[in-house]
Protein backbone atom coordinates (compact mmCIF):
# COMPACT_ATOMS: atom_id res chain seq x y z
CA UNK A 1 0.00 0.00 0.00
CA UNK A 2 1.05 3.31 -0.52
CA UNK A 3 0.17 7.09 0.80
CA UNK A 4 1.05 10.45 0.56
CA UNK A 5 0.74 13.37 2.44
CA UNK A 6 0.06 17.17 1.06
CA UNK A 7 -1.42 20.49 2.82
CA UNK A 8 -2.49 23.19 1.07
CA UNK A 9 -2.16 26.32 2.48
CA UNK A 10 -4.93 29.09 1.71
CA UNK A 11 -5.55 33.02 3.35
CA UNK A 12 -8.34 34.57 2.10
CA UNK A 13 -8.38 38.07 2.52
CA UNK A 14 -12.49 38.44 3.14
CA UNK A 15 -14.59 36.83 5.52
CA UNK A 16 -15.85 34.38 2.96
CA UNK A 17 -15.02 32.55 -0.20
CA UNK A 18 -15.15 29.16 -2.49
CA UNK A 19 -12.16 28.21 -4.02
CA UNK A 20 -11.52 25.54 -6.55
CA UNK A 21 -8.70 23.57 -6.05
CA UNK A 22 -9.73 20.41 -7.70
CA UNK A 23 -6.36 20.99 -9.50
CA UNK A 24 -4.28 20.92 -6.47
CA UNK A 25 -5.91 17.72 -5.54
CA UNK A 26 -4.92 16.42 -9.18
CA UNK A 27 -1.03 17.22 -9.03
CA UNK A 28 -1.10 15.94 -5.41
CA UNK A 29 -2.67 12.49 -7.14
CA UNK A 30 0.06 13.02 -9.98
CA UNK A 31 2.98 12.83 -7.14
CA UNK A 32 1.21 9.92 -5.28
CA UNK A 33 1.88 7.66 -8.16
CA UNK A 34 -1.26 5.79 -6.55
CA UNK A 35 -3.30 4.46 -9.64
CA UNK A 36 -6.43 2.32 -7.50
CA UNK A 37 -7.22 3.89 -4.31
CA UNK A 38 -8.89 6.85 -2.50
CA UNK A 39 -7.94 10.14 -1.49
CA UNK A 40 -9.26 11.85 1.36
CA UNK A 41 -9.28 16.23 1.16
CA UNK A 42 -10.14 17.72 4.94
CA UNK A 43 -10.17 21.15 6.06
CA UNK A 44 -7.99 21.09 8.95
CA UNK A 45 -9.67 24.08 10.25
CA UNK A 46 -13.01 23.75 12.42
CA UNK A 47 -14.41 27.17 10.56
CA UNK A 48 -14.38 25.71 6.72
CA UNK A 49 -15.18 23.24 4.30
CA UNK A 50 -14.23 21.02 1.80
CA UNK A 51 -16.72 19.81 -0.59
CA UNK A 52 -17.81 19.13 -3.91
CA UNK A 53 -20.21 20.57 -6.40
CA UNK A 54 -20.95 22.61 -9.20
CA UNK A 55 -18.18 25.46 -10.28
CA UNK A 56 -20.46 28.07 -11.25
CA UNK A 57 -20.55 31.61 -10.13
CA UNK A 58 -24.38 32.16 -9.22
CA UNK A 59 -24.46 29.09 -7.44
CA UNK A 60 -22.03 30.05 -5.09
CA UNK A 61 -23.64 33.28 -4.64
CA UNK A 62 -26.93 31.75 -3.70
CA UNK A 63 -24.81 29.36 -0.96
CA UNK A 64 -23.91 32.47 0.44
CA UNK A 65 -26.94 33.86 0.48
CA UNK A 66 -28.46 30.55 1.86
CA UNK A 67 -25.63 29.75 4.53
CA UNK A 68 -26.35 33.82 5.56
CA UNK A 69 -29.89 33.19 6.61
CA UNK A 70 -29.32 29.27 7.92
CA UNK A 71 -26.78 30.49 10.45
CA UNK A 72 -26.45 34.36 10.13
CA UNK A 73 -23.18 36.20 11.37
CA UNK A 74 -25.05 39.05 13.25
CA UNK A 75 -25.82 39.70 15.84
CA UNK A 76 -22.76 38.45 16.62
CA UNK A 77 -23.77 38.79 20.37
CA UNK A 78 -26.30 36.19 20.01
CA UNK A 79 -23.95 33.36 20.17
CA UNK A 80 -22.58 31.83 23.49
CA UNK A 81 -19.10 30.99 21.41
CA UNK A 82 -18.72 34.91 20.74
CA UNK A 83 -18.07 35.35 24.47
CA UNK A 84 -14.52 33.71 24.19
CA UNK A 85 -13.70 36.84 22.19
CA UNK A 86 -14.41 35.11 18.70
CA UNK A 87 -16.94 36.30 16.09
CA UNK A 88 -16.99 33.36 14.42
CA UNK A 89 -19.64 30.99 15.49
CA UNK A 90 -21.50 31.27 12.61
CA UNK A 91 -18.95 29.72 10.72
CA UNK A 92 -18.82 27.02 13.14
CA UNK A 93 -22.37 26.11 12.03
CA UNK A 94 -21.82 27.11 7.98
CA UNK A 95 -19.30 24.54 8.03
CA UNK A 96 -21.52 22.02 9.24
CA UNK A 97 -23.52 22.01 6.38
CA UNK A 98 -21.49 22.35 3.73
CA UNK A 99 -19.00 19.48 5.53
CA UNK A 100 -15.23 19.00 6.59
CA UNK A 101 -13.93 16.98 3.95
CA UNK A 102 -14.50 14.56 0.50
CA UNK A 103 -13.31 11.40 -0.36
CA UNK A 104 -12.95 10.30 -4.06
CA UNK A 105 -12.29 7.01 -5.70
CA UNK A 106 -8.65 6.52 -7.99
CA UNK A 107 -9.68 4.73 -10.56
CA UNK A 108 -6.82 4.13 -13.65
CA UNK A 109 -4.57 7.47 -12.05
CA UNK A 110 -7.33 9.68 -11.98
CA UNK A 111 -10.11 11.20 -9.79
CA UNK A 112 -13.27 8.71 -10.54
CA UNK A 113 -15.40 11.86 -11.27
CA UNK A 114 -19.19 12.46 -12.39
CA UNK A 115 -19.17 15.38 -15.21
CA UNK A 116 -19.77 18.75 -13.20
CA UNK A 117 -17.90 17.46 -10.16
CA UNK A 118 -15.40 20.01 -8.83
CA UNK A 119 -13.49 20.29 -5.16
CA UNK A 120 -14.08 23.56 -3.16
CA UNK A 121 -12.70 24.72 -0.33
CA UNK A 122 -15.24 27.12 1.48
CA UNK A 123 -13.78 29.47 3.94
CA UNK A 124 -15.93 30.92 6.20
CA UNK A 125 -13.35 33.09 8.70
CA UNK A 126 -10.90 34.35 6.68
CA UNK A 127 -7.93 36.65 7.25
CA UNK A 128 -5.98 33.46 8.67
CA UNK A 129 -3.52 31.35 6.91
CA UNK A 130 -5.63 27.94 6.93
CA UNK A 131 -4.75 24.51 5.79
CA UNK A 132 -6.21 21.48 3.65
CA UNK A 133 -5.15 17.97 3.91
CA UNK A 134 -5.14 15.52 1.34
CA UNK A 135 -4.17 12.17 2.26
CA UNK A 136 -4.07 9.34 -0.74
CA UNK A 137 -3.90 5.95 -0.13
CA UNK A 138 -4.02 3.11 -2.38
CA UNK A 139 -1.34 1.17 -5.02
CA UNK B 1 -4.72 -4.70 -1.56
CA UNK B 2 -8.00 -5.33 -3.56
CA UNK B 3 -9.87 -2.57 -5.33
CA UNK B 4 -12.92 -2.61 -7.09
CA UNK B 5 -15.26 -0.50 -9.17
CA UNK B 6 -18.84 -0.32 -9.99
CA UNK B 7 -21.58 2.67 -11.32
CA UNK B 8 -25.04 2.06 -10.42
CA UNK B 9 -27.82 4.05 -12.74
CA UNK B 10 -30.64 5.60 -12.13
CA UNK B 11 -33.83 7.32 -13.78
CA UNK B 12 -35.93 8.71 -11.29
CA UNK B 13 -39.04 9.61 -13.10
CA UNK B 14 -40.46 12.75 -10.33
CA UNK B 15 -38.39 15.96 -9.31
CA UNK B 16 -37.31 14.21 -6.13
CA UNK B 17 -37.01 10.43 -4.84
CA UNK B 18 -35.34 8.59 -2.12
CA UNK B 19 -34.36 4.94 -3.02
CA UNK B 20 -32.67 2.28 -0.69
CA UNK B 21 -29.29 0.79 -2.97
CA UNK B 22 -28.09 -0.99 0.28
CA UNK B 23 -28.80 -4.09 -1.50
CA UNK B 24 -26.71 -3.29 -4.74
CA UNK B 25 -24.12 -2.12 -2.76
CA UNK B 26 -24.05 -5.35 -0.63
CA UNK B 27 -23.49 -7.32 -4.22
CA UNK B 28 -21.17 -4.60 -4.97
CA UNK B 29 -19.09 -5.86 -1.94
CA UNK B 30 -19.28 -10.01 -2.60
CA UNK B 31 -18.15 -9.06 -6.29
CA UNK B 32 -15.05 -7.40 -4.84
CA UNK B 33 -14.13 -10.79 -2.70
CA UNK B 34 -12.95 -8.11 0.23
CA UNK B 35 -13.55 -9.17 3.76
CA UNK B 36 -11.64 -6.50 5.66
CA UNK B 37 -12.04 -2.55 4.34
CA UNK B 38 -13.65 0.60 3.01
CA UNK B 39 -16.63 1.22 1.00
CA UNK B 40 -16.83 4.61 -0.56
CA UNK B 41 -20.78 5.24 -2.26
CA UNK B 42 -21.17 8.61 -3.32
CA UNK B 43 -23.38 10.25 -5.96
CA UNK B 44 -21.68 11.28 -8.85
CA UNK B 45 -24.04 14.27 -9.89
CA UNK B 46 -24.16 17.48 -7.85
CA UNK B 47 -27.83 17.75 -7.47
CA UNK B 48 -28.02 14.10 -5.95
CA UNK B 49 -26.72 12.65 -2.28
CA UNK B 50 -25.93 9.06 -0.65
CA UNK B 51 -26.63 8.84 2.73
CA UNK B 52 -27.18 6.49 5.36
CA UNK B 53 -30.70 6.82 7.39
CA UNK B 54 -33.75 4.59 8.23
CA UNK B 55 -36.04 3.07 5.52
CA UNK B 56 -39.41 4.42 7.09
CA UNK B 57 -41.55 5.74 5.03
CA UNK B 58 -42.82 8.64 7.48
CA UNK B 59 -39.44 9.60 8.07
CA UNK B 60 -38.64 10.02 4.06
CA UNK B 61 -42.06 12.14 3.59
CA UNK B 62 -40.08 14.37 6.60
CA UNK B 63 -37.37 14.74 5.06
CA UNK B 64 -38.97 15.81 1.99
CA UNK B 65 -40.83 18.24 3.65
CA UNK B 66 -38.35 19.49 5.59
CA UNK B 67 -35.37 19.90 2.76
CA UNK B 68 -38.02 22.09 0.99
CA UNK B 69 -38.65 24.01 4.41
CA UNK B 70 -34.67 24.88 4.82
CA UNK B 71 -34.13 25.22 0.69
CA UNK B 72 -37.80 25.78 -1.48
CA UNK B 73 -37.63 25.12 -4.93
CA UNK B 74 -40.23 28.11 -5.46
CA UNK B 75 -38.94 30.84 -6.62
CA UNK B 76 -37.27 29.90 -8.75
CA UNK B 77 -36.27 33.16 -10.18
CA UNK B 78 -34.95 34.02 -6.66
CA UNK B 79 -31.81 31.20 -7.04
CA UNK B 80 -28.49 33.17 -9.47
CA UNK B 81 -28.22 29.69 -10.81
CA UNK B 82 -31.29 29.35 -12.41
CA UNK B 83 -30.84 32.09 -14.68
CA UNK B 84 -28.45 29.88 -16.53
CA UNK B 85 -31.37 27.92 -17.51
CA UNK B 86 -31.65 25.56 -14.73
CA UNK B 87 -34.23 25.28 -12.15
CA UNK B 88 -32.73 23.20 -9.67
CA UNK B 89 -30.65 25.48 -7.26
CA UNK B 90 -32.67 24.20 -4.60
CA UNK B 91 -31.65 20.88 -5.24
CA UNK B 92 -27.80 21.75 -4.88
CA UNK B 93 -28.58 23.19 -1.05
CA UNK B 94 -30.48 19.75 -0.39
CA UNK B 95 -27.36 17.62 -2.05
CA UNK B 96 -25.32 19.54 0.76
CA UNK B 97 -27.59 19.13 3.80
CA UNK B 98 -27.91 15.43 3.21
CA UNK B 99 -24.77 14.85 1.43
CA UNK B 100 -22.47 13.38 -1.07
CA UNK B 101 -21.26 10.44 -0.05
CA UNK B 102 -20.76 7.81 2.52
CA UNK B 103 -17.96 5.71 3.87
CA UNK B 104 -19.13 2.30 5.31
CA UNK B 105 -16.46 -0.28 6.65
CA UNK B 106 -16.19 -3.71 5.62
CA UNK B 107 -15.66 -6.21 8.19
CA UNK B 108 -15.66 -10.50 8.06
CA UNK B 109 -16.77 -9.96 4.45
CA UNK B 110 -19.86 -7.78 5.42
CA UNK B 111 -21.35 -3.78 5.24
CA UNK B 112 -20.42 -3.43 9.08
CA UNK B 113 -23.76 -1.58 10.37
CA UNK B 114 -25.91 -0.87 13.26
CA UNK B 115 -29.32 -2.33 13.59
CA UNK B 116 -31.14 0.38 11.33
CA UNK B 117 -28.85 1.63 8.84
CA UNK B 118 -29.51 1.56 4.83
CA UNK B 119 -27.92 3.36 2.15
CA UNK B 120 -30.04 5.59 0.16
CA UNK B 121 -29.80 7.78 -3.39
CA UNK B 122 -31.58 10.96 -2.75
CA UNK B 123 -32.72 12.72 -5.85
CA UNK B 124 -33.55 15.87 -6.17
CA UNK B 125 -33.58 16.70 -9.20
CA UNK B 126 -35.24 13.92 -11.39
CA UNK B 127 -35.61 13.07 -14.93
CA UNK B 128 -32.39 12.64 -15.92
CA UNK B 129 -30.04 9.54 -16.14
CA UNK B 130 -27.36 9.44 -12.84
CA UNK B 131 -25.01 7.70 -11.65
CA UNK B 132 -23.59 6.39 -7.84
CA UNK B 133 -20.08 5.09 -8.19
CA UNK B 134 -19.07 2.21 -5.79
CA UNK B 135 -15.88 1.70 -5.14
CA UNK B 136 -14.29 -0.79 -2.36
CA UNK B 137 -10.81 -1.19 -1.08
CA UNK B 138 -9.03 -3.87 1.32
CA UNK B 139 -8.10 -7.03 1.27
CA UNK C 1 -2.33 -4.09 4.67
CA UNK C 2 -3.76 -4.10 7.89
CA UNK C 3 -7.43 -3.43 9.63
CA UNK C 4 -8.52 -3.09 13.46
CA UNK C 5 -12.46 -2.94 14.38
CA UNK C 6 -13.33 -1.38 17.96
CA UNK C 7 -16.85 -0.62 18.99
CA UNK C 8 -17.31 2.50 21.24
CA UNK C 9 -20.50 2.57 23.51
CA UNK C 10 -22.84 5.06 25.19
CA UNK C 11 -25.57 6.15 27.24
CA UNK C 12 -26.83 9.52 27.30
CA UNK C 13 -29.29 10.11 29.98
CA UNK C 14 -30.88 13.29 28.57
CA UNK C 15 -31.54 13.85 25.26
CA UNK C 16 -28.90 15.65 23.68
CA UNK C 17 -25.47 15.71 24.05
CA UNK C 18 -21.79 16.07 22.19
CA UNK C 19 -19.31 14.21 23.68
CA UNK C 20 -15.29 14.16 23.15
CA UNK C 21 -14.14 10.80 21.98
CA UNK C 22 -10.91 12.12 20.47
CA UNK C 23 -9.01 9.98 23.19
CA UNK C 24 -10.91 6.62 22.30
CA UNK C 25 -9.89 7.18 18.55
CA UNK C 26 -6.30 7.49 19.64
CA UNK C 27 -6.51 4.95 22.16
CA UNK C 28 -8.15 2.76 18.84
CA UNK C 29 -5.30 3.97 16.44
CA UNK C 30 -2.45 3.04 19.30
CA UNK C 31 -4.11 -0.27 19.65
CA UNK C 32 -4.10 -0.92 15.35
CA UNK C 33 -0.20 -0.56 15.21
CA UNK C 34 -1.29 1.26 12.01
CA UNK C 35 1.15 4.31 11.26
CA UNK C 36 -0.07 5.58 7.70
CA UNK C 37 -3.70 5.12 6.42
CA UNK C 38 -7.17 6.23 7.35
CA UNK C 39 -9.36 6.41 10.40
CA UNK C 40 -13.39 5.60 9.87
CA UNK C 41 -15.26 6.54 12.75
CA UNK C 42 -19.31 6.36 12.42
CA UNK C 43 -22.11 6.56 14.65
CA UNK C 44 -23.73 3.34 14.06
CA UNK C 45 -27.53 4.58 15.21
CA UNK C 46 -29.23 6.89 12.70
CA UNK C 47 -30.35 9.54 15.94
CA UNK C 48 -26.60 10.52 16.22
CA UNK C 49 -23.59 11.80 14.44
CA UNK C 50 -19.87 11.78 14.88
CA UNK C 51 -18.16 14.96 13.63
CA UNK C 52 -15.15 17.68 13.90
CA UNK C 53 -15.43 20.31 15.67
CA UNK C 54 -14.30 23.08 18.97
CA UNK C 55 -14.27 21.64 22.16
CA UNK C 56 -15.63 24.88 23.33
CA UNK C 57 -19.10 24.52 25.74
CA UNK C 58 -20.08 28.25 24.39
CA UNK C 59 -20.13 26.45 20.94
CA UNK C 60 -21.67 23.42 22.15
CA UNK C 61 -24.84 25.25 23.55
CA UNK C 62 -24.58 27.52 19.98
CA UNK C 63 -24.72 24.24 18.50
CA UNK C 64 -27.76 22.69 20.40
CA UNK C 65 -30.13 25.89 20.13
CA UNK C 66 -29.29 26.37 16.18
CA UNK C 67 -30.04 22.69 15.72
CA UNK C 68 -33.08 22.78 17.78
CA UNK C 69 -34.00 25.77 15.52
CA UNK C 70 -33.47 24.07 12.11
CA UNK C 71 -35.24 21.01 13.09
CA UNK C 72 -37.23 21.57 16.26
CA UNK C 73 -38.53 18.60 18.63
CA UNK C 74 -42.05 19.76 18.93
CA UNK C 75 -44.55 20.09 17.87
CA UNK C 76 -43.94 15.89 17.91
CA UNK C 77 -46.89 15.39 15.98
CA UNK C 78 -45.69 17.10 13.20
CA UNK C 79 -43.33 14.70 11.76
CA UNK C 80 -45.35 11.09 10.14
CA UNK C 81 -42.34 9.35 11.47
CA UNK C 82 -43.31 10.02 14.94
CA UNK C 83 -46.47 7.86 13.87
CA UNK C 84 -44.86 4.86 14.46
CA UNK C 85 -44.81 5.74 18.13
CA UNK C 86 -41.31 7.10 17.95
CA UNK C 87 -40.28 11.24 19.24
CA UNK C 88 -37.36 10.95 17.90
CA UNK C 89 -38.14 12.84 14.27
CA UNK C 90 -36.11 15.42 15.01
CA UNK C 91 -32.99 13.22 15.46
CA UNK C 92 -32.81 11.99 12.14
CA UNK C 93 -33.09 15.55 10.65
CA UNK C 94 -30.36 16.75 13.18
CA UNK C 95 -28.02 14.24 12.79
CA UNK C 96 -27.94 14.78 8.68
CA UNK C 97 -26.41 18.33 9.48
CA UNK C 98 -23.84 17.37 11.61
CA UNK C 99 -23.17 14.61 9.49
CA UNK C 100 -22.65 10.33 10.58
CA UNK C 101 -19.22 9.82 9.97
CA UNK C 102 -15.66 11.05 9.85
CA UNK C 103 -12.73 9.99 7.96
CA UNK C 104 -9.18 11.36 9.74
CA UNK C 105 -5.59 10.46 7.83
CA UNK C 106 -3.34 8.82 10.25
CA UNK C 107 0.30 10.23 9.23
CA UNK C 108 3.25 9.22 11.50
CA UNK C 109 0.70 6.46 13.81
CA UNK C 110 -1.23 9.90 14.84
CA UNK C 111 -4.80 11.45 14.24
CA UNK C 112 -3.50 14.08 11.28
CA UNK C 113 -5.03 16.86 12.86
CA UNK C 114 -5.50 21.33 12.68
CA UNK C 115 -4.71 23.06 15.91
CA UNK C 116 -8.67 22.65 17.11
CA UNK C 117 -9.43 19.23 15.60
CA UNK C 118 -11.81 17.62 17.97
CA UNK C 119 -13.81 14.55 16.97
CA UNK C 120 -17.18 14.57 18.84
CA UNK C 121 -20.36 11.89 19.32
CA UNK C 122 -23.32 13.73 18.99
CA UNK C 123 -26.47 11.69 20.33
CA UNK C 124 -29.97 13.55 19.17
CA UNK C 125 -31.99 10.72 21.09
CA UNK C 126 -30.71 9.72 24.54
CA UNK C 127 -31.75 7.08 26.78
CA UNK C 128 -30.49 4.23 24.92
CA UNK C 129 -27.53 2.35 24.92
CA UNK C 130 -25.66 3.22 21.43
CA UNK C 131 -22.54 2.88 20.07
CA UNK C 132 -19.28 4.45 17.37
CA UNK C 133 -17.30 2.17 15.18
CA UNK C 134 -13.99 2.76 14.68
CA UNK C 135 -12.22 1.30 11.59
CA UNK C 136 -8.66 1.68 11.09
CA UNK C 137 -6.82 0.71 7.40
CA UNK C 138 -3.43 1.30 6.39
CA UNK C 139 -0.36 -0.10 7.52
Amino acid sequence: MKSYRKELWFEVPGRRAFLNITPQVEDALRESGVIEGLVLANAMHITASVFINDDERGLHHDYEVWLEKLAPHEPVASYHHNRTGEDNADAHMKRQVMGREVVVAISSGRLDFGPWEQIFYGEFDGGHRKRVLIKIIGE
